[in-house]
């Protein structure tokens, strides 16, 4: 039996290996996917429903293929492949196996939330290998959703030390109505620094004592000014911070998620590298020239974030 | 194109002609299906993973069989179909499908969350068809997690009303821990009664004046003290109720959910009617007698709900 690896140990790995605290989103969206990859999906499968499985990976595949020096971990949100229905789930499968086996950490952006046995069973499906190997769900860490409170969080967090893996709980989120609960004010405190409160206890519950947990937080890049307060009160809690790129969020704004090793953050950029050879700055022809656009657009964030990432240091 | 029946009005009828408020909750587990479904599903189709998939499908339709004359809509918890990975969804599918074909309204437990576009992807994922017909989620209703602000839930109620479909916003769990969150004060308030509030008006931007809207609300029957001063908060606010059975809410704490004509909240029941044949008293023996104890529970909560439904008219 291999000896299990924590997530924090993992992660770092990752990072300090690519030099590079970039994660990359797989949003995918038929409508917005090269030509030639819906095409080469059609002639090989027709239309519809196996066209459509076979187009998101045939895409995923290649930008898989083109970020690989740039990033640590990819961050593949189901529910662009969930709006597919099945045929979608096929190609979901089919991505993460694929991210595995090239050696992403790899992300499953699930923000699922539910309670005791019923987290239970989301646990097994995302964070075990499940019944039937190609068609497993099973990634290295999960998002999650706290408005259950720790009924809704513990459990995953079980299955997860189990298996090297981790969680990540969203405690401030980039977009803009996130104000409506996260920001209401509890005393002196909000209800997103409560969230924070609780993860770093949920973390300290089973991570080391002077190391980061397998109990990580989303913070959005999209509200700098909060960046630094909220790191003070989870110090051990590795994040994964959306809203970078496309959402608006600079790179130069996000010193304070790292630590003086430039470890404990992940950074995310969905839109911005994935449809990268739709900006009109980088409108490319030839077979294949999109995944130069997406592997180019990658090497600049992750050049980018790699700086700031050493900044304190 | 037939004209798209609003999802109050298609509820109330539901409730109406089954004489019952009763929502049967779908939560398969393996372990604890009845012997004589998993050797079937063996037998046809090995063990893993299409039997799988089969023994989910076996368990699930005999239930809808047993419950159609007692339930008027059936909650079908994704997470327990997720937690086997695609041959779990693939039963899921087959689920709902079953679950249409039979009449119930049907409302799939998703619990998601996800801001804009993402949201937008998930309502495709599970309020519209899909690519392909067989491998549709397309339910009824879903139910959504508040902690992301009306980012997360608008695009859902977008895509609802145009398929006279409805969403139900977690307001008030029916787990202990909720109240590390839900039950933090925000002035003289709490969390939880500012979701209600919030709730209440996202309906009132797409509901008619004087009726339900289409936006509803999960309030659990666990803390009965708590229901009826949300009910006033949320009064066109259709309500799916949890907790009632297994968890402990008792069917008379549930008079204030209901309004005067009975109408406006359906009461969920899960484990105490999914996994009747396992309790003592209800052991049976003979093929097929695990059904009559499915039918039995469902009848029973039926007539306990309808007694309720009808207390305050």
């Amino acid at each position: 039996m291999t000896a299990i690896v924590p997530f924090a140990e993992r992660l770092h790995e990752a990072i300090d290996r690519k030099r590079s605290p970039l994660a990359v989103g797989l949003d995918p969206v038929l409508d917005r996917l090269p030509p030639e990859v819906l095409r080469a999906a059609r002639d090989r499968h027709g239309e519809r429903p196996a066209g459509v499985t076979a187009a998101l990976e045939l895409f995923c595949g290649g930008v898989l293929e083109a970020v690989e020096p740039w990033a640590a971990a990819v961050k593949v949100n189901i529910a662009f492949f969930e709006q597919y229905h099945l045929p979608g789930l096929v190609a979901y499968a089919g991505v993460l196996a694929e991210a595995r086996r090239r050696g992403f950490l790899v992300i499953g952006d699930i923000k699922r939330s539910d309670i005791g046995s019923t987290a239970e069973a989301y646990a097994a499906g995302h964070l075990t290998a499940g019944p039937g190997g190609a068609a497993s769900f099973a990634v290295d860490a999960v998002t999650l959703n706290p408005y259950l409170g720790r009924d809704g969080i513990v459990p995953f967090i079980r299955t997860a030390v189990r298996h090297g893996g981790g969680v990540y709980v969203l405690v401030r989120t980039s977009n803009p109505s996130s104000v409506e609960l996260q920001q209401l004010p509890v005393g002196a405190d909000t209800v997103a620094g409560h969230v924070a409160e609780l993860v770093a206890r949920w973390g300290a519950e089973v991570g080391p004592p002077d190391g980061y947990a397998p109990v990580g937080a989303v913070v959005g890049a999209t509200f700098p000014g909060e960046l630094a307060a909220l790191r003070a009160r989870m110090p051990r809690t590795p994040w994964l911070v959306p809203g970078y790129g496309a959402q608006g969020g600079r790179a130069e704004d996000l010193r304070a998620v790292f630590d003086a090793r430039g470890h404990g953050a992940l950074v995310n950029a969905s839109r911005s590298i994935l449809y990268a050879y739709s900006t009109p700055a980088r409108t490319t022809s030839g077979a294949g020239a999109w995944k130069d656009a997406v592997a180019q657009a990658a090497r600049q964030a992750a050049e980018e974030l790699e700086a700031v990432r050493h900044a304190g240091s």
